[in-house]
């Protein structure tokens, strides 16, 4: 007897998942043991629909129909957003069936209510799809790794800034000019703002961090930056240094406490995350005894996603007659440090005048901040009046380089506010 | 009540297995809601298990005693080769245990049997260590990628190997030289000839493509090639034409073929498995959703090949109550497609006396081959009577290019055999 399978959403996502059950149901079905079918998909707008073969498919235009239906054993979520998808999410599990979703924001506002109402009614919630597309993270972390410590996990999560980043890299085109031509080629959404502003790698980094460290995160604490500051200058400069700049999402577990964090970040170019070009996502994971696991492929698109769905699904179908597992457990929740708190290595570029003993001036207050500097480069002028100048610094704790920072740029000579990169 | 889990073999990976099961019981718990506890280990030599706190834990000098004992519930196979290891696993799979073994040669050798025992049995045998250390491979092929039709996989899979092409291509030392070193630094076994012969990496590349390709595939039909040959002038060659030398496993499913093989490979220096350095191991994956993947990580090493054991162990537990999986599907068998039929890209490495006209004569046999030459390059004498010629083909057949390079050795200005390697 066939495992029915309900999709709620037809849009680019759900569309995908319609696609591969239809596909490769067969393969799936000698390569498992068992049999999914596609039971009942619901869609206000169900016109990407009749491009497929839906004659044994319920269609309707009601999500609790589909919740409802006793054809269906598995719920897929794939309208993205909070509210209706809470709602179903919940009526789902609290009618005792498992759920799928690639649904990040939810899972990084509301993950903690989501677990309970998976827990209370001992039914799965899977969420694959949520973070790096196909990229089996979330299973790595919960599966390959569970008898590991993980000690941190950093990576590139977002497709559309690491698009935007290589080309920047790649041509040496600005932010505005290679943003617009993403746009216009489907590689960036309009508008792009929980893209480049860091948000949906935020979210992403919650559900990551929260899942690798046992610990309830709050979203609003994640530190969060994205990439609109970014100018090709600051890619040249940090190119010439042996740099690439990326948007990272940045988690570390030191025991007591949890480091999450998303900004734009210098990758050593020999690093792997370095060759994670274009709209491709990485994650480096390590842990006590796997050590270093980097996790690479499409981060989002129509089939990579249905592709990390759908195995979801596999996955509940073939745990029949075991424990239902929580999503997440929370047995271990320590506090974030404060970002202030944190120590790296900086990149900082001034914009200066081009006076004597500028240099000095600088160097003094960072010195001043406890802040040391591992190489230096001075630019020509960048326009009639103004240089930049580019300061590497060695280890310095944040709030020590930010104080310095805000000094620096009160001085009469800055004529620009200082932009500052943190290095991995 | 904790599931009890036996170690045969006390060696390298199963000491490691031995120490994360103590110092990782409580987090791995909490984590996964399953409590696992080292039950009993057995081995002939037994000394290696004094570093750690035994006191709860049975140890005995024979294999069938663990087998047998009714406090283990799950028996690691970690002695490796093929017996006794053989009998101990069919031995447990017939009590009805689940095995997790780490034994790729056994695999590839006696796969298919072990498979009917465990099928038989409805036991679960498991073997995510066997390949690529504690990069999650098996699992994201078994799962991750369940519903997708997976076309191809290729990669490294020998740290050995790898290690010792990284030093030649970084350091410009020659094969001989960094063999000696890496045994001397515990990175190369004595005598090193399953990993440098190829043979390793052929046993893997079996277990790769019989799970991916739902097939079985007989371990005498990959075509293998080790590094034996590779000079420190092939590597510099390469590197000047932008290629590093990797050797690869190569598995490819065109639906009615399949093709395994294993071999040095010139690999585009911007290709992420050039990233790929020293003991590392990486496997890209290509499926029909999914699209490119990339696997990292460690390939062996007590504590990373303990990593992937435990999370095996920890598979089987959080499956309790579920139908055991079989450990390959042998549904969709298809033939091996013999070498001399593939069609890929040459590097040739000539070594001739420096005659007028030699490259004339090459070429013409080459295209009476239907051999076309892409590239060139004619290196200055590497002695007083010889020089080098390299020349990088277009895609040709393998048939074509062995009978040209035949007929191109039998030349009397050619003084060593031609030098032949694939691209990527």
């Amino acid at each position: 007897m066939p495992l029915g399978v309900g999709v709620i959403g037809a849009g680019v996502v759900g569309g995908g998942v319609v696609e591969l059950l239809l596909a490769n149901r067969t393969i799936a079905h000698g390569k498992t043991g068992v049999d999914v079918r596609l039971a009942h998909v619901a869609d206000l707008n169900t016109t990407a629909l009749e491009a497929f073969d839906m004659t044994e498919v319920a269609v309707s235009n009601d999500a609790r129909t589909l919740i409802n239906d006793t054809s269906v054993q598995i719920v897929c979520e794939l309208i993205g957003g909070i509210e209706p998808a809470r709602t179903f999410i919940l009526e789902a599990l609290n009618a005792g069936k498992p759920v799928v979703t690639a649904n990040k924001k939810l899972l990084a506002m509301h993950g903690e209510e989501l677990c309970e109402a998976a827990v209370t009614n001992g039914v799965e919630l899977r969420y694959e799809a949520s973070t790096g597309g196909c990229i089996p993270i979330i299973k790595a972390i919960r599966e390959s790794l569970a008898a590991n410590r993980i000690e941190q996990a950093y990576g590139i999560l977002n497709g559309t800034c690491n698009y935007i980043l290589t080309r920047m890299t790649f041509e040496g085109s600005d932010f505005d000019s290679v943003l617009a031509d993403a746009q216009a080629n489907g590689f960036a959404e309009t508008p792009p703002d929980l893209d480049i502003n860091g948000d949906d790698t935020a979210h992403k980094c919650q559900v990551l961090a929260s899942l690798a460290f046992s610990s309830k995160i709050a979203l609003d604490d994640i530190h969060v930056e994205g990439i609109t500051k970014i100018t090709a200058q600051d890619v040249a400069y940090a190119r010439e240094m042996g740099y690439l700049i990326k948007l990272l999402a940045i988690m570390r577990d030191d025991g007591d406490t949890i480091e999450a964090r998303v900004h734009p970040t210098l990758v050593p170019e020999e690093h792997l995350l370095a060759a994670v070009r274009y709209e491709f996502n990485g994650v480096f994971v390590k842990s006590d005894f796997a050590d270093a696991t980097l996790h690479y492929g499409r981060g989002a698109g129509r089939k990579p996603t249905a592709s990390a769905v759908v195995a979801d699904v596999f996955d509940i179908a073939r745990r029949a007659g075991a424990k239902a597992e929580p999503p997440f457990v929370y047995d271990r929740t320590r506090p974030l440090r404060p970002m202030g708190d944190l120590s790296m290595r900086y990149y900082l570029r001034l914009t200066t005048r081009d006076k004597p003993g500028v240099l000095g001036k600088v160097c003094t207050i960072l010195g001043a901040h406890g802040v040391s500097i591992a190489s230096c480069i001075q630019k020509e002028k960048h326009d009639a009046d103004a240089a930049h100048v580019i300061l590497m610094s060695w280890e310095a704790n944040e709030s020590a380089v930010q104080a310095a920072v805000q000094e620096i740029d009160a001085l009469p000579f800055i004529t620009e506010p200082t932009h500052l990169l943190r290095v991995l």
